[in-house]
């Protein structure tokens, strides 16, 4: 399947000279949706990950039928004030400004093998943010998992040697 | 099994007063998470339904496996700002503030037969909003599906004998 056909370009979006990767359309068609769920899926397996970690907000859409599917703890991470209970935080400079994510203290234990889980690999500023909070925890991190990556904006070199895997490379 | 087990409450979180609904540990309990899933999935299939809408952020985490088993299309119902195409947009008064969510206006045809799904539902306010959005777009609404419904606040008699599902009831 050529998931690449589920993915429209939006020019000049969130703000100007932007394109925007809408994966709407991969939501749309459950075939293509379920595809891109199980490839990401079976790389989960590979890296024989113990736990999924979502990026608030398009990421729970894929790490959530990943987690179900594979029966593994899923693990938010957030926009700042999103999480009731003590978070851990990082600040990192993101594509439009600087952006805040937290995870709960509890959420990962010494020795979790954890896999991020986004829906775009832009920068990696997101994805390195989320490591440090995992390693913070004491967590290891197997690695970077997302249907997208814009690989022009070079984010495995941000990522310190991290496996990641990526659906659609742009 | 007892998903109540699973939703810790957090007092005055976001706001002095309130007692919040956490269900971040029902996502840290894999055979709690898939329970609650399965049995919304189960819901959504009883309603026939044709597509599952998900709001933003925590709808995403049960109605994307919900539309991942069921093989139907996902429509994120998003807050203002998020969906790069053409959108209908709905105002409403949230429990702390006014709130806009935004859909796709080529994500619900005529016909449709959408199940919106969330993790709470509270006031009711934002699966009304939701459902006028469907229905905008010529859209039925089959019902509301939710972990958590708060009960108290009265969200069933707001909307207008739309069918609601919940799995927990305080």
């Amino acid at each position: 399947m050529d998931l690449n056909e589920y993915v429209t370009a939006v020019p000049d979006f969130p703000i100007d000279g932007v394109s925007f990767k809408d994966i709407t359309p991969m939501l749309s068609h459950p075939e293509a949706f379920a595809y891109s769920v199980d490839q990401l899926t079976e790389s989960a397996r590979g890296m024989d990950a113990g736990s999924i970690a979502a990026f608030d907000a398009r990421g729970f859409l894929w790490a959530a039928p990943m987690a179900y599917a594979l029966r593994l703890p899923l693990v938010p991470i957030r926009k700042a004030g999103k999480l009731p209970r003590a978070t851990a935080a990082e600040t990192y400079q993101g594509e439009y400004g600087a952006e805040t994510v937290e995870l709960h203290t509890d959420a990962v234990g010494a020795g979790d093998r954890v896999l991020l889980v986004d829906d775009v690999i832009a920068t990696g500023e997101s994805m390195r943010a989320g490591a440090r909070l995992v390693e913070g925890l004491g967590g290891t991190v197997v690695g970077c998992a997302a249907v997208i990556e814009l690989t022009y904006l070079g984010a495995q070199q941000k990522l310190d040697g991290l496996p990641v895997v990526s659906l659609l490379r742009y």
